[in-house]
C-alpha cells in the first residue's frame, strides 16, 4: 500500500517531530535539559489522586458509571466547578458554556476543524505555540501575522489579503498569559486593542489560557473573554473562545481541559467531539472534579511557589553569565523564558553544538516562527529543572555562546 | 458573533443527534429500551479497576509519571500487550504497528483527516456503523456503496464513478465481525472477495472490530488484517488498518483503543494524533495494561456468558411474539439485532408510537445509512437489557407492529 498517496502534510508538522526527535535521542541523564514543556511531576498530587480514583471507584452506584460511556459535553459537577472558576477570573458563564476536552491541545484541534477551509486565514502572533500550529496545519490555512495597532495592516487590509489569498478570515489564536515560547504577557490595553482588531476583522478570538494560574509577579489582568464580555455584554455575543486545562495545575496525564465560548460555539463544538471521540474519559473527569474541589487553590499555590524561585534562578544565572549581545524576556508566570542571540548565531546549531560540547538542551526557537524566522532564538523552560541545574546549565550554555562570538570576531 | 459562518457542517451528522435527543427525552424509569449501545455496567470489572488505579499511583516513581505527559504513540508495554492479542488472532506485528487511540472511534477521525478530502470516495456498507459516518463527514467524503462480487460494480466502475464525482477513491470501511447495526457477519470467502476488491481498487481497508471479541456462537473467522496479511507477506504491505477497542471487552470509560496497521501508516497516525491531541490519558493506558494482563479472558468469557443468554431470549422473544412479515438477523455475536419490518411501516414513526402507546425504544435503522433509504427497518440492542425487559419489550413492540398492520390492511 502506498500511504504516500495519502494526505500525508495532515500528519502535523514535521519540523518539530524531527527536533523533538533529536532531543528525544539525547534524553540522557548527564544532559542538562530547557527543553522539555512540561510540569515537575514531584510536585503532582499523587497521593490525592489515589484517593480520588479509590473514592469514585468504591462508591456504590458510582463506581460503574465512571467506567461508563458519557455525554459528549463532559461531567456535570466538573462543568459547575469550571463555571465557579471562570466567575472567579471574572467571567459570568453557565455550563451550557463549557465544553469538556482532551487537554486543551484537543479544543485547538476542533477549532481548526470547525473554522478553518483550505486557504483560510489564521492569525497567530510570531513565535507561537507550536501545537497550536500543528493543531491547526490539518486544515491548511495560511497563516498570517496576528499584529494589530500602530504600524500593523489595518483590519480592512487583513481581509483584503485573506480575500486575495483565496480564503477568508478565519481565526485568531493568541496565548496572552506568559505565552509559550516567549513568556510575554499581554497588557490590558493591548487586550482591548486586539479585540477592536479582532472585531473589526470579523474573527473569532482563540484564546489559549494554558498558563493563566501561574502568576509569579505582577497583578492578574483581566481574560480576553472577561474584557469581551464587558464590551458586548454577556458571553453569548462574545466572540473569544477560551481553551482552559488543568495540564499546567493538576496534572496533564488525565487529559482534560474546556472551552468556555457562546453556547452557540459550544453546541458545535460538542457534536464535532461526538464525532471524534465521543467523550473524554469519564473517569478522569470525576477524579479531576474531586481534586479541582479538594486542592486547586493548595495546589496552584505550591507549584507557583517552587516554579517562581526556579524562573528567578534563570533569570539570575541568564544576567550572570550571558555574554553581551544576548538577550532575554523576564516572564511574569508560566514556565518559559525567551532568548535572543546575536543575529549570526543559529539556534539549531548551537543546539547541536550545545548538546555534543556542553551537554545542554533546549529548543531552538525557529520553530515556533510559521514564516521560518526567528533562527537566532532559542526558548529555555524552567518548570522542570532545578535551581542547581539551571546555574550550571546557563553557565555551561553562555561558555558556548561566548565561544563562538568570539569566534565569529576572529573570523 | 455569527457562528453560522463557521463550517458548522464539520460538527457531525445532525439526524443523528436529533434521534438521541428524542431518546434522551424519554430516559425514564419505565421505558423498556433496545435503543443503547452500550455495555451492562454491572459486568465491569469495577473493584479491579480500583485495584488497579491504586497499584499504579502507590507505586513509588510509577505514580507521579502515570499523571504525567506521554508519547503520542501510547504506553510500551500496553502496545506489547496488544502485540501478542493480535499475534493470538493470527496477526504477527511489532508494537510499532501499534497506536493507542482514545477508543477506536478516534481512530476513525484521524482516518478520516489522513485519507479523506473533500468529494473523495468512501466506500461503507448499507447500512453501517452510524458513528463512522459522523467520524467522516467531517472530511466531506461521497459515499458509495461498499458492494463487491457479482452484480456490484466492478473496481473499475468504482473508480470511474469516484473520479466523475470530483475526488478519487479514499478508504473502504467496514464492521466484519457482528456489526453495529446488523449483528451480521462477512463469512471468510466474502472477506477474501473483499480484500481482492479494495486491493483492485487501491484503497485502504478500516477495518472496525470493535465488537471481534464477543462471539456467542460459531467459529472465529480470521480478522480482514489477517487474512490480507496472509495474501501479502506480512503487516507492512497490508492495506488494511485493524481498529481495535477496550470499550467492549474492558470498559468503555477510559477510552483506550488502538490502531494497528503498516507501520508508515501508523507512523501518520501518530503524527496526527500529537498535533490532535497529544496522547491518550497516560493513567488509563497504564490501569488498562493491568486489567489486560490480569482479566481479559476472564473479563471476556463472563461478559459473553451474559449477553449471549440476552441474545437468546431476544431471538426468542422475536420468534414468539412478532407477527408474519418482519424479520431479522441472528447474529452470532455482538450486541444487535437487526429486524425489517413490512415495507409501510416507518420506524421513525414506530417510534414514536411506541414510545407513547408502549414505552418501548429502540433505533430506527434510517440513520444508519447513508443515502436515506431503509426506513423499515431498526436496530434493537441486547447488552442492556434483563430477560425479562427483553420479553416484555418484545411483546408490546410486536403488539403495536400487529396493530400497525391490520390498520393497514383494514385500510
Amino acid at each position: 500500500m502506498d500511504w504516500k498517496g495519502a494526505y500525508a502534510h495532515r500528519a502535523g508538522a514535521m519540523r518539530a517531530s524531527e527536533i523533538r526527535e533529536l532531543l528525544k535521542l539525547l534524553d540522557q541523564p548527564d544532559v542538562l535539559s530547557f527543553a522539555g514543556g512540561i510540569p515537575d511531576p514531584t510536585l503532582f498530587p499523587t497521593e490525592a489522586a489515589r484517593e480520588a480514583y479509590g473514592a469514585v471507584l468504591g462508591e456504590p452506584g458510582v463506581g460503574p458509571l465512571s467506567l461508563q460511556y458519557s455525554i459528549s459535553e463532559g461531567y456535570v459537577p466538573l462543568r459547575r466547578w469550571i463555571v465557579a472558576h471562570m466567575a472567579s477570573r471574572g467571567v459570568v458563564c453557565d455550563e451550557e458554556n463549557i465544553v469538556i476536552t482532551s487537554g486543551s491541545q484537543q479544543g485547538l484541534d476542533y477549532l481548526g476543524k470547525l473554522l478553518i477551509s483550505p486557504g483560510d486565514s489564521a492569525y497567530v502572533t510570531r513565535p507561537t505555540y507550536l501545537g497550536a500550529l500543528q493543531a491547526f496545519n490539518p486544515y491548511e490555512p495560511r497563516y498570517a501575522d496576528l499584529a494589530f495597532g500602530e504600524g500593523a495592516p489595518t483590519p480592512a487590509q487583513c481581509r483584503e489579503a485573506a480575500l486575495a489569498a483565496g480564503g477568508r478570515p478565519a481565526l485568531a489564536y493568541v496565548v496572552p498569559d506568559f505565552a509559550n515560547p516567549t513568556g510575554e504577557t499581554l497588557s490590558r490595553e493591548d487586550r482591548l486593542r486586539l479585540l477592536e482588531h479582532v472585531s473589526a476583522l470579523g474573527v473569532p478570538l482563540v484564546e489559549d489560557a494554558a498558563y493563566a494560574a501561574l502568576r509569579y509577579a505582577g497583578a492578574d489582568i483581566a481574560s480576553c473573554l472577561a474584557l469581551d464580555i464587558a464590551r458586548v455584554g454577556d458571553i453569548d455575543h462574545s466572540r473569544v473562545i477560551y481553551c482552559g486545562s488543568f495540564s499546567k495545575t493538576i496534572a496533564p496525564g488525565l487529559r482534560v481541559g474546556w472551552i468556555c465560548a457562546a453556547r452557540d460555539l459550544v453546541q458545535k463544538v460538542v457534536l464535532t467531539k461526538q464525532a471524534a471521540d465521543l467523550h473524554s474519559a469519564t473517569i478522569n473527569q470525576m477524579v479531576m472534579h474531586r481534586l479541582a474541589e479538594a486542592i486547586y487553590d493548595e495546589q496552584v499555590k505550591k507549584i507557583i511557589g517552587v516554579y517562581a524561585a526556579r524562573r528567578d534562578a534563570l533569570l539570575a544565572a541568564l544576567a550572570k553569565f550571558m555574554p553581551e549581545g544576548v538577550s532575554w524576556t523576564a516572564p511574569e508566570g508560566g514556565m518559559f523564558v525567551w532568548v535572543t542571540l546575536p543575529a549570526n548565531i543559529d539556534g539549531a546549531e548551537l543546539l547541536a553544538e550545545s548538546l555534543r560540547d556542553e551537554r545542554v538542551a533546549f529548543v531552538p526557537g525557529g520553530a515556533f516562527f510559521f514564516d521560518g524566522s526567528g533562527a537566532n532564538t532559542l526558548r529555555l523552560n524552567f518548570s522542570l529543572p532545578s535551581e542547581a541545574v539551571i546555574n550550571e546549565g546557563i553557565a555551561r550554555l553562555a561558555r558556548l555562546i561566548a565561544r563562538k562570538n568570539n569566534q565569529f570576531r576572529a573570523a
